[in-house]
């Protein structure tokens, strides 16, 4: 059976493990490596559909935990699947919801068979098992589904990270057995481990073997150095089969893209452009800008003169802190409609920098310019 | 020396006061009767300016009281003015700023001076005077100015009324001679004078005399009963000259429109489509849907089945009621755009009756769908 979602390599950087590829999905091809945004509850926050289409956006992220408390997987389903209710027309993944059941819901208890919890909406309870996630992305109908993995704290024991990882695995198999719409959606496993490099491959092992359409790395972002989660993918992602995708979850700063990039990686998503948006701190070409600051107020240049986006083209720094100031929501329209755009289009220039076999020298330049020292930024 | 905003009759309803005209601004041609979306703070509450051009809006309001605060009308002047600042092609309208100095201000003192009052954001001490407000008005640089006036609560004293309508209409005459770009902004005064019809004849007469560009009709819609208002603009609109339009201030719900238009008013601005929209409020062609009622939570209906706007061609209410129940800033933005559109629309369908004289007709379908009764509801 061919899978839904196949992997397309199209060059490789000759220098770095970089490369440029194709994802064919059952709604569209997307040039990789590519930034996702993410649509949490069915919409990325501010944005219509058809300006992520406008921004050239190929592939969204919606959220499993957070769709199944509300609407529910079932309202999704009779509306077409998360295509049909939000009106996307591009492809669609789902995170398995994990992260959000160990990080916003309470009275956890977590065991081989699954996890018990309680909503952070009603406080009614749950259950998450390897069955009931697939049964709701199968719902939720989106192109590539996440398989329920554990995702623990970064300083987590030795043997917590173990017992974690088996179950992890375990719960990869009865995802594949539990999926039910296999020629439609492709699962991704999910590499975990810590920062034990040897359970990291003994996942990526186990994994390989259960022959899925796709691998993410996760547990990664989650609050360790980023020399070490550097040195964690350097590590893995060129262990995963080349001729499938790599998805590096949770990570979106622009130097966590090039690094990732440079270490194999196809795929990534981050609420940080969306987020950061909503404060009023966007990305521009010579670093990150906070809107806010007094020194904007009769400041009428773009936020970021060399961006092409259309908020740019159109409205002054003045004006757009003047929306933020005011508590406007098209402020946060704005400075969210920009900073997805920033990440698109830096993406956009990555692949090119790989295609013509300059990546290294693009990142360099990238940085000079952010203003990227040795130390780096923490966004 | 030609008003820069002049009013073109077209057509007259042979059976009411009603009128189909033209508006000539120096930022384009406005069809009338009219509704203008109200862009309090130099922004349409949730919208970008190019949804606005979208949906046929002509001219829009925005406040002098809060511009004034916040940035501050340097700015905005140094921007380009208004249209400069957000970036808006079309018409603007501002008010003087009277009605929010005693809505939201703290501390307020009036003499005939003009008014001490408090911002509602800093407490700082700020004194408008009409040559203060023409000053700030001048600088934001609209198509259209309102005079500073004072519009008192409905159930003031008869005597406090007279004061208050001489300070207005003195008010007036010094806003003309303060107007220092008379050539590019067409300053329009303010008939008060309450639910007395001596009084707001005697305002008539006064302005009327000063022989301005244009008239509005304030301190309506502040409470009295909607018949008393209905008797009002019967008596006041039709006294006022033939050849310049007539706007009645911060009326806007449906029924208010056409009972404004059977009378013979031109343009309508008000905060309902915005606002309600934000609380999850739609207007349909069957009258008013709160979107977030649970009996929605399935409905894969378009809001408006027979609307066109991009929001009902495309999204379902089960889509719009997630997105508010999540409070998600998509569902504002789309309820806010179906109920400009709706107003919009509404204006234009009843510009078309007026042509083909059948206002009345079409007004008495209208109540019939809509579900107004002989004893309407209050929005
Ligand atoms: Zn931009
Ligand atoms: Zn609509």
């Amino acid at each position: 059976m061919p899978f839904p979602v196949r992997y397309e390599l199209l060059t490789r950087c000759s220098r770095t493990e970089a490369r440029r590829g194709r994802l064919h999905t059952p709604h569209g091809v997307i040039d990789t490596p590519v930034f996702m945004p993410v649509g949490t509850q069915a919409t990325v926050k501010t944005m219509a559909p058809w300006e992520l289409e406008e921004l050239g956006a190929g592939i969204i992220l919606a959220n499993t935990y957070h769709l199944h408390l509300r609407p529910g997987e079932d309202i999704v389903r009779r509306a077409g699947g998360l295509h049909g209710f939000m009106q996307w027309q591009g492809a669609i993944l789902t995170d398995s919801g994990g992260f959000q059941v160990f990080s916003l819901a309470s009275l956890r208890k977590i065991t081989d068979e699954g996890v018990q919890f309680r909503s952070h909406i009603d406080g009614s309870p749950r259950f998450f098992s390897p069955e009931t996630v697939m049964g709701i992305e199968n719902a939720l109908g989106a192109d590539i589904i996440m398989q329920l993995d554990e995702c623990p704290p970064y300083g987590a024991s030795r043997s917590y990270l173990e017992t974690s990882l088996r179950r992890t695995l375990a719960w990869a198999k009865r995802c594949k057995e539990a999926h039910a719409r296999p020629e439609e959606q492709a699962l991704f496993g999910i590499v975990q481990g810590g920062e034990h490099l040897d359970l990291r491959r003994e996942a990526v092992d186990a994994l390989v073997e259960l022959d899925l359409p796709g691998y993410a790395i996760g547990g990664l972002s989650v609050g360790e150095p980023k020399p070490l989660m550097y040195e964690i993918l350097a590590h893995i992602a060129p262990r995963l089969p080349e001729g499938k995708p790599r998805y590096l979850m949770g990570v979106g700063s622009p130097d966590d893209l090039f690094e990732g990039v440079e270490r194999g990686v196809d795929m990534f998503d981050c609420v940080l452009p969306t987020r950061i948006a909503r404060n009023g701190t966007v990305f521009t070409s010579t670093g990150k800008m906070v809107m806010k600051h007094a020194q904007y107020r009769d400041d009428f240049l773009p936020m970021d003169p060399s961006c092409s986006c259309r908020v740019c083209r159109t409205f002054s720094r003045a004006y757009i802190r003047h929306l933020l100031k005011a508590e406007e929501i098209l402020g946060v329209r704005l400075t969210t409609y920009h900073n997805v755009h920033f990440l698109l289009n830096l993406m956009k220039e990555i692949r090119k920098s790989i295609e013509e076999d300059r990546f290294l020298a693009f990142k360099r330049e990238f940085y000079d310019r952010y203003g990227y020292t040795s130390e780096r930024e923490d966004v």
